[in-house]
């Protein structure tokens, strides 16, 4: 059940910018499948064109980190934020740019220690260290 | 203001099992400096133990994924859930480990476009593709 | 699958404290029908009570908000807190107040934009500006 | 303390990217001080356009919902995610535009039930309930 | 820096409904001391009345779990969506309610466990067991 | 749908770390069903053997809170971080501990003022008074 409708093929076909932009998705993914996210954010064009050319630059550009570490930090927030469908398909993006298992498992593990410290830490409301204040650090 | 005491390193030194665990911090790390969060833990001295076991090993061991990438999905998911001390520690330990900030930039990019895409999946409730089913991908 | 019985309207009629309730609800809405979320709640009659007494009072009266502008916030909090059930019921209630499908895209947009800058000030910890000082700004 | 730099204008002014958006900001708001937020952003230039254009675009337009309230929306989401940057500067930003006490009380009274029911809902693990698929209610 | 003012005894004298709520707190708690987080409600004096009849009822009145157990959890939630006003307020309540510093430490190794395997779980997105339906389970 | 397989008993028999961990969490608990989480957790032998440690301690052993109060208050962390699973597992599990009906719509009331009050303040900005600090509380 959904909030907002799943625009189809047809639909999109019929809404100039909301075609554009999946013609742009599907060039630059080298996929004809467009996935459901795409096809809710449909029903309001320029948003679709905003949060696009977004994820394009953001995650699909080459950078200072690799797409694979961009991919797990994704995964990271999805899970700190409970987002099933991110955590789903970020999963899949991730494998598909070449995660092992065991580089999951590790995300894994850093996801729970930082949510576990996260707790404990403002459980016990700790004042942030001088040494950590980064006007110190960098001349 | 804390809700509990942060240990001087006398304090420490008067309980065996803390001051077992502050030497095994200092010797790993290389640093006689040890952080508030260790000072408030230690007033609960197996739970101080049982939390430097586990960033010993999942944060400070070789794996898969570099000691950087393991501090970046550490900081998202801490800013994930808003924790101002695991931000500012885990920051000046990511730039420790060789973070430029154009890597920093990257990061704090990709928990924003997450936060924004998570909260709009959400409010629309767009179900999973079948194609993200992990038992679809790996046979 | 729930962690409590949805009550039955033979159920609740046997509750005093419930089946009062009940009818005010359904004499306030002008309709029969009551939604899942007051059966899980008639477990505990005076809980059912004070809920449903800050439910008319804070959404259902005249205020300086518009009604829709209130179910729109709620929404917006619903999103945020990752709460399905009360996204989709409060969706539905302000279509019923007449949310048009661009005020609905307008919302998402807001809220999405607003989960990234949260995101985005968090991992930059900005201090706050002195002149967002509201002792400054109302004499 | 925060965790990167906080640019003056000076500096701003030696980005010609950053200068570029600062000038459209100060034309835009019609105020020469732009906010701690946009100088810490600064750090990204295109990054800080991106964003700067998504504000200018989602919060700054006519749209169909009054400006107004699309601040309350966004003081609410950042008050569910906890952002105290956001809830001053918000605030201060729907006081300009016009809120009353009246309203700014009305919108915690609904932030505070919203998160009140979305937490006993969870709680309760109530299903949602078929007539508010949006498929039924709209033809 | 509060988005709202914190009102002194004399404004509260001044407004009829706000006396009597400050009158009944300061009774039901034997104590001249009205802490901030009234003061900022009373600008809102039906809503402070809201709160105060809840927070004495649902804290305040013998109850199947103890006065303690309530304020723990009380903590446990307000450390989850990291409040800091309410962490310290109410474990400053459940001190003088008696808590132990081993009660505490506890408090806070449940909270960061629970916290660590909520996110593990939810990175996995491990499907509930049917041995967990309560309508298996209770005749 | 998950995004890592559950390992069957006899995938579990194969990995001699998994294997042990399993007979010990049978052991412990007497029973010989072991729940989805950990199948899921066995993908990470290391992680499974740190986290079921951690539970069969933190949980599983006489403290200073009753081994129930322990239940809800992984509860009541588990709804504000809005972890379904978690929800189900542990208020199963409070219910095997002897949790009433009356104890659960406690618990739930309470989750739910605190996730209100906690909103509420944190939208007001109240700062905390110092009557709160610990460190003039404690000698």
């Amino acid at each position: 059940m959904t909030t907002i409708r799943l625009l189809s093929d047809a639909e999109i076909d019929a809404i100039p910018l909301a075609r554009e932009v999946f013609a742009d998705i599907r060039a630059f993914r080298k996929s004809d499948v467009v996935n459901n996210f795409w096809r809710a954010l449909a029903n309001d064009p320029p948003q679709l064109q905003r949060i696009w050319l977004q994820v394009k630059t953001i995650m699909g550009t080459e950078g200072e980190l690799s797409s694979l570490t961009r991919e797990l930090i994704y995964i990271a927030v999805s899970i700190a934020n409970g987002c099933t469908y991110c955590i789903h398909s970020h999963t899949a993006a991730a494998r598909a740019k070449g995660m092992t298992d065991g580089q999951h498992a590790e995300m894994l593990a850093v996801v729970g220690l930082a949510a576990q410290t996260n707790a404990i830490v403002t459980g016990m409301q700790v004042p942030v260290d001088d040494m950590f204040d980064v006007s110190r650090q960098r001349p």
